[in-house]
């Protein structure tokens, strides 16, 4: 990696690629915000929706999150259209279960407020509630890596809730 | 870190540091073992819980594994006896919710076999199945890192038994 | 992520691709254990050249470290034909200085043989030794990802060379 | 981990800990802000030694880099003492190159703004520069956790400036 210093990063470009990827696989912000409710809401009894929604704007705001995101939903979309290569074409649309690059990714985003992300992802990414469910049962597209990246930017939110009110 | 050339790796002696403070807090490796069957049992119906304790030997062999479980059995012990400095202790001694050490040293455990053991770690932390149900209502012992400890040796064994099936 | 129970992973085919890209971008293997050679020679006097070129073969048959590195070779190849999109297309293609993919996907395979093949990939990608220093300065063709796969595939190998020796 | 809702993070009272211990080991603030301004100086040659100071007592307040500095500088601290188990004590004692646990804490530091983070680590972990020479050759005391950690906050401070000035 060389740091290009004359190159600027696209902030806004990648935050409105991002949010119009998911959007294109059915998933809101608010359907980000609905998991971690899910997750906080016990440990949290005071945090509205509302707080939770404007948590997920935030944290979609940052780098790590949005170049995460991108190569995951880039790679799917690729995957969908046939133009990997042989076998990573095969070993994305097989959703191979030691394929690994999506958790990692994942992870690099559910730990953007500590390694507390860590569970929280790895427990939705297990039990899929709200529109993680759906996600992976969507047929004829190519959802491998999609999944884990709305889990794991729940689970960041999670994690940043956790802070505020520790 | 430098590398002392004259200093040997003491193996055996890890191997049974971590084995029997384990014992201690009542967690033998066939209790890791059933968790891990727990996990794994849908996608691999033909291994039996003796191949998974089987595992779970051969596993916790490893001395990534068994550098991050001393050191996490090493503070819950320390902790017990009020012997961490302030405000480690309080920390610890709380189990407070943005500490994250406990979570960090059980990724490094948990990934050991692919960043596939991150999902089933963070799914039995927050399920607490089996043994580790036990270990975090266990009174006035302080279980902040064995509980994590024991949910990533038990995420170890499903991602190398994931890759040996595979 | 979901495991797909029929679907074998294609060890073979997987691995032929990542020498097959690497070799296309002039990297032979022997490239690699140079590098591993420069970093751990004062440690294990003893190794010769062909002991770490052994261990470069062994080290690159590790599922996880063919899966970052077929992702991070694909995008590279995709990037250089301008067939990611925007703005992700010019983030790779500028090497962007706060993109961290590259090194996220690095980290995952030079920790392969633990943690502390982490410090070697760092090293090594500032210092740019050897094979990965031609890589870095190689004009038209788009090496975002390459050089940090290359530096921390030799990383591996010194942590694998580390634990035999310990 | 359990998140006890009651338990109030202390973060004057961790702060503190961190800079005392630092600097009971000779580790002023400033000194970190020299080496990162070495690290990043040729990308951001606006940026004064200030900048850098200032950035050093930021980053410092973050839970994250707090919670894996106090278990750090506490292991070294214990381990001066010969207060752990053995064989924790005498791995501790002889940085043994295997054991990874200074390197898993300082990675958890030093990506917190982001896997660049990474590459600076490593590199000042090898060539230890400024107050991280002296740490490493310091006699009686033991430090094997406390350079990990002054070059994982150096590098921590080097990625936030990054993101700063991109």
């Amino acid at each position: 990696m060389v740091m290009n210093k004359n190159y600027k990063y696209p902030d806004t470009a990648a935050y409105d690629y991002v949010v119009r990827e998911l959007e294109a696989k059915g998933v809101q912000l608010h359907n980000i915000a609905e998991i971690t409710y899910g997750l906080q809401h016990k440990f949290l009894p005071d945090a509205t929706l509302a707080d939770y929604e404007q948590e997920v704007v935030n944290v979609m705001h940052k780098r790590e999150l949005l170049n995460n995101a991108m190569v995951g939903l880039q790679l799917d979309k690729l995957a969908t259209k046939g133009l990997l290569d042989e076998p990573l074409q095969s070993i994305v649309a097989n959703d191979a279960g030691v394929f690994g690059v999506d958790e990692t990714l994942a992870s690099g985003i559910a730990t953007l407020w500590g390694s507390i992300g860590i569970t929280n992802y790895g427990y939705v990414d297990r039990t899929k509630p709200n529109i993680i469910g759906q996600l992976d049962n969507s047929g004829d597209k190519i959802n491998t890596f999609i999944d884990d990246i709305v889990g794991a930017i729940a689970a960041a939110v999670a994690g940043k809730m956790a802070h505020k009110y520790a």
